[in-house]
């Protein structure tokens, strides 16, 4: 296969980029400067080496350079309150750090519980998780989970089965073990731009009882 | 102007009808049997003659044959309970009813506040609201007044401005006057099929402030 | 059923109106005053009485007050050339008329083969059409058929169809039959708003043909 | 800027891709494997290595190892009719290329006249068209220039000054000269798909001189 056809069929395996796109993708590139594209190719190439993964909360973080922490600044921070929300992916993270009103700590699940895939938890870190959770208990550091995914069948059954999980971490009669956290849900309803005539029986039914 | 134009143009008033569309649908009339075509002009004709508008909550509603009442079977029931929800439109209050989650009375506003607009109150219902909160005080039969607009800004100024008038109602001393009624909002949140990712400010702010 | 959801149930008989569009028109339509409504119902009631289906072409026309023609103003004129076009609809005819590039004469087909319902013919004015070619041809009226149907395969199969029915009319040795005529097609090629990158590959062959 | 921000605004310069999608990009690169990026990387960065812009047409192609050659394969091949069809861009030759009914040369012409840019001409390779016009000429292999841009205002204004600066190649009164070359375009009328309801005047007007 030659060069641009090589090229467009890497693009087409990015996210929402279909082969026509790819290969007006690759044109673009052909009229662009040789040192443009050295420095697209650097950065890509690179994009792992600045990048980590934090150990806290699992989403990507660029490092400082010379900074040994493997942990993003998020969980670095001593003046986060002790809830955890648990979200799916980075970006959902950043649109909610984006809003501004919330304060506590983040655990970046991964993915949803995929009832039709070969492994459904395939992209769930579930164990990651659970160790956080009890890492943060004992250092008495969480007083509350929330639970932060996507409203749809395979949202909610995420949740559920974290529910479970997460439940069972309080079940302690021993007098030593921190106080138990409370596990809940980001509140449903009316969202911006809704219009009351085709809300969904869900969303009136919550709207109703989160009425303030 | 011949025949064929002047219905076009009558059923391009319709909601949601453009100029293409509503000659096909003349041809479409053109093509079907004359007795169809006077039965549809008979409903049409005979619309408001069997339809009347509640003198209660202002919806419309099919009169049954013979009724003397004015008034709907939902302001006529007396299973209702004492919270009366604002709404904007006929459709709006239909959804709800649909969504059988609840199971107080209504009042239709007929529109929203439009600054824009030359009587930016033209088809707000403002006077006929405040009698029938009246009414319902007096009759000890409201304890809540629920405001369920759209949440775009015309939605949320109407809300505000019905707020400030209603809250008045309140103001009494007297000890004879019935206790006041609480003023509330649908709840807002997550909808159902919301994505985290894409969730705006205002509705994250109200999601974690009504978690559960 | 009450009158509401049963003029509701009338409008989604409407091309292209849904459920929702159609509780909309009807709320609408209560809104309008009375004499509004005895208007568009009289309309509607009348409509077939005003209008006639012309008995040359096939379309639905305005009789003139008084008129006795049964034929259409096209129809009846003496300028037009002695082609004819055949289109599948009114809103065709109209749309072409409204080119004013055509001079000529039209049949309004009523309908395309339909390979996949019980009977694929039942839409299309077939008999009419060969009888309205034979006439024109006796009156020395006809040098040239123009197919403008839909360029899709169900307006392709059509098109190949009567192709063949009226090729037949053209097989004669009688002396006194008159000359043939000859049987086109709209002009396939790139349309205004055509870009290259998209073009499919019937499209490029006849805009190569045709090129001009 | 950090990492992940600095990639996501290089994706954004790619055509068709927002901010958003641009960042699920860097994320979805992130949970790629290292040698998948490397593997990335390497291919942008040597594009343009392996990938030459033909001197005849102005394509790009890949060139074969060892190659010397700075034509394209189209360019180079002698089975190729004397017809020169001008296009806008490389995805417009390949589409024509893989609809198999076009057996003439190409040139790209890189972009359309620009009315309202600060050089309406600067994406326009006039020098080189003429040129290579005048090369072919010479050597008595041209017979037609084929003008093959999208069917828009700025299409066809381009297509209108091409057509006039090809025009002075033409008039010559020397006999040693070549024959002139023809100016086609190519052939309007109802595309795939295309329903006479909705065709504009002028793709009717087309489709009415090039019927067949």
């Amino acid at each position: 296969m030659d060069k641009i056809s090589a090229l467009t069929e890497q693009f087409t395996k990015f996210p929402g980029v279909g082969p026509r796109q790819a290969r007006r993708i690759v044109y673009h590139l052909l009229r662009s400067r040789k040192d443009a594209l050295l420095a697209l190719a650097n950065d890509i190439a690179s994009l792992k080496d600045s990048v980590s993964q934090c150990t806290g909360c699992f989403r990507h973080f660029t490092r400082s350079p010379g900074a040994q922490s493997e942990e993003c600044s998020i969980c670095q921070s001593t003046s986060r309150t002790h809830t955890l929300m648990i979200v799916e992916k980075d970006v959902d993270l950043e649109n909610i750090e984006r809003s501004g009103t919330y304060t506590g700590q983040y655990f970046v699940l991964g993915g949803l519980y995929a009832p039709l895939a070969k492994e459904p938890l395939a992209y769930v870190r579930l164990g990651e998780l659970l160790s956080r959770v009890a890492a943060l208990r004992s250092a008495h550091d969480l007083t509350e989970i929330v639970i932060a995914l996507a409203i749809n069948p395979d949202g909610d059954e995420t949740a559920r089965m974290l529910e479970g999980k997460l439940a069972t971490l309080n079940e302690s009669t021993d007098e030593a073990v921190p106080p138990p956290f409370s596990i809940t849900h980001l509140g449903r309803g009316l969202s911006t731009g809704s219009e009351l005539e085709y809300a969904d029986p869900e969303t009136i039914k919550h709207a109703l009882r989160s009425r303030f």
